[in-house]
């Protein structure tokens, strides 16, 4: 979560935040039935019916519509909070999960497309990730070879159908679409080339051209398509994480121009681990204005699944590099002295509150992960010398003790900065 | 928040996260009656009565009551995260509002409460303040000497009659007690004895102690008392924050030990902006094993307004320092191309993403609050220079454009770290 906000803060993403709590009218129907099924609603003490959201875009649309002047366009935010589904949890799916999304609303321009991809990018690499797959296609294109073939109305049919063309294979893809709308054998054709198209970015844009040429939304997808690929191996050199595959579609009716999933090379059974899109519209049901958009969703708990099987996750549980042992109980004040000192470098210290035995401090340390131990009884503090035990590497290395703990702190930043 | 995470991480707490609902019977009776009948609580989906928690430390108590085992004592955990009250929002109280906890679990050493007030020390510090007072007390003083004078019983009573002192003034105190609780004069006496003491830390340490000797209970918080003032002299010198004041009870009866409320001084009636205590047992209601602990409670609510009444909340409404004006529109990969390498030197930069007017642009970056905007065109392109115009300071500089920006990166940092 840290790292996402670094990154939507580092392209001039701001946070906002919204009530978990929302007017039940303003939720329903925003999201499809399901959503209206699983949302946890009920009766406040006043008497007002409300829900807990179950997206962030709902809200954002909502705050969008409802501060639009004052916001000032385009506006980009990024919205990092938990959302609630009462469905059954199961493998990865939770009730209560957390959402990380990030928006620009209010311009159509390429450009926030292209910025979208880039904020993918970094927040992948930022998060530690080398091997993977940013999916790439413009609905556009599609929408546009059906509109040229007259088959614009059967768009989620096709959809669906293409959906199983690795399952099911080519024949009976055709078969389907034929059967289902009733589309001519060359019709099918043409959706089938499309579909079947590969290569590189360069190859497919090549490739895709001829098939939707003459009609202007197809041409349009396919340009921004271009421009998006020029601008990415521009920003991120030739061999970038950006892959035009033109069957990606997304569920969702609501996106209308770019599009995007990310995938492990890794873990690709985890699926899309970020994904987003282009609208045209946010927040139609609550304003006349219109309020375009392209917007993405980190999925942090897919993530965190993958980052535990590719042992991506530190082992810590603590969030200080160093225990001071309690050793000597006359010497709390020279502790708490030195623990103080330590920090005020930016190096967490924790000091263990007991007395207890050497071994029992130490069993904990390890236990919770630190990295070194500090260690001063009566005879280290008479001889002005502490001892620092590195743990993981059981080496032992007796330091200085200094008023200002200068030695102390320069042997940890060294050894801190090594490991 | 993040200033809060950062403080608590360099002193070993470790995030946790719970889920807002709870089953209602983990939540019920916690909190009192008040917290009852302004819970927000429905059945589910499931037929499952839950409730949404109202503060985070009966969620502590049941987390760490279920992981005792696993988690290892001490367990030193934060949480940041918003909680729900039904009650009539008013002056700075909300439904839904976010706490900011910390506590120490599984010790009663005075090591635990010493650092307590240490983290409020240096979070106040590092949030930006300097002109402030951390309230101590130890409620183990006042319950000795009741107990010494064989009023125990009457603690509560006797406490709301002290806390009118200022109002109504020693003789109506006096009177009321005796009234209310038939206490002989001289009782009443060194209670109010207790009560006026004043003066700096140890001038009212030496007070005390004559009127709690002979009580094992007084002086045990005497010399606690003790402690915590000789190691905050210790750590942060002769003129630390902190401040002993012997009538300081804190409302809760769950408080058993020392005690801490924070004020501003320059704005006193906002109330404590941090506060808690030490207390026996965290989670006697889900474990028979004890749980005493230490912990407080930053109010962010209070702290926010109290900032924003001291202007210190910055005006920006932008998290990036640099606006790349979109000029040419030939240059989009150029432009993205000079975000990314500024962007990779850990500056935040937005491309505005439409060819607007320069003035248009210039206008958003002013009112969005950017520190610099930088403008370069077909000529500047040509001529391998940048304009980089400081908004607030209506300066101009021009920059020579190297192909990794290095000389743009200097500008900036240069500019950027003198401000």
């Amino acid at each position: 979560m840290q790292t996402a906000q670094q990154v939507y803060r580092s392209y001039g993403f701001v946070p906002i935040d919204t009530p978990v709590l929302e007017y039940f009218e303003i939720l329903a129907g925003k999201g499809g039935e399901e959503s209206d099924r699983q949302m946890y609603h009920f009766r406040d003490n006043g008497d007002r019916h409300v829900g807990m959201r179950f997206d962030l875009t709902v809200p954002l649309a909502r705050f969008a519509a409802q501060h639009a002047n004052e916001l000032g366009m385009p506006f980009k935010r990024y919205h990092i909070a938990k959302v609630w589904r009462g469905e059954r949890p199961q493998d990865g799916r939770y009730r209560e999960f957390m959402q990380c999304d990030f928006d620009t609303v209010g311009t159509t321009s390429i450009v926030s497309d292209i910025e979208t991809g880039l904020v993918i990018n970094d927040l992948m690499q930022a998060i530690g990730f080398e091997n993977f797959t940013i999916q790439v296609n413009n609905r556009k294109v599609l929408s546009g070879l059906l509109e040229k073939l007259e088959l614009g109305q059967h768009s989620v049919a096709i959809l669906r159908s293409l959906d199983k063309l690795t399952k099911i294979g080519r024949q009976e893809v055709a078969k389907e679409i034929q059967d289902n709308i009733g589309a001519a054998g060359e019709q099918v054709e043409a959706v089938l080339q499309l579909a079947e198209i590969s290569g590189t970015n360069e190859q497919i844009i090549a490739a895709v051209e001829p098939l939707v040429a003459g009609n202007e939304r197809g041409m349009t997808g396919l340009d921004e398509l271009r421009q998006f690929n020029d601008a990415v191996v521009a920003t991120c050199g030739p061999d970038h994480h950006f892959k035009i595959v033109v069957t990606v579609a997304r569920g969702l009716d609501y996106y209308t121009g770019t599009i995007f999933e990310t995938f492990l090379d890794d873990l690709p059974e985890i699926g899309s681990v970020c994904s987003g899109g282009r609208y045209d519209d946010l927040a139609n049901l609550y304003t006349k204005q219109k309020l375009p958009g392209i917007g993405a969703s980190l999925g942090l708990d897919r993530l965190l699944t993958a980052m535990q099987k590719l042992k991506m996750l530190p082992e810590s549980r603590t969030s200080a590099d160093v225990l001071i042992v309690f050793f000597d109980k006359d010497r709390v004040r020279d502790y708490l002295s030195i623990a103080s000192k330590i920090r005020a470098a930016g190096i967490g210290v924790e000091f263990y509150p007991e007395a207890k035995k050497m071994g029992q401090q130490l069993k904990y340390a390890d236990r919770r992960g630190f990295k070194a131990a500090l260690i001063a009884g009566g005879n280290e503090f008479e001889s002005g010398q502490v001892q620092i035990k590195w743990l993981a590497a059981k080496e032992q290395a007796e330091i200085v003790l200094s008023d200002d703990c200068q030695e102390i702190i320069e042997h940890l930043n060294e050894r801190l900065s090594g490991q």
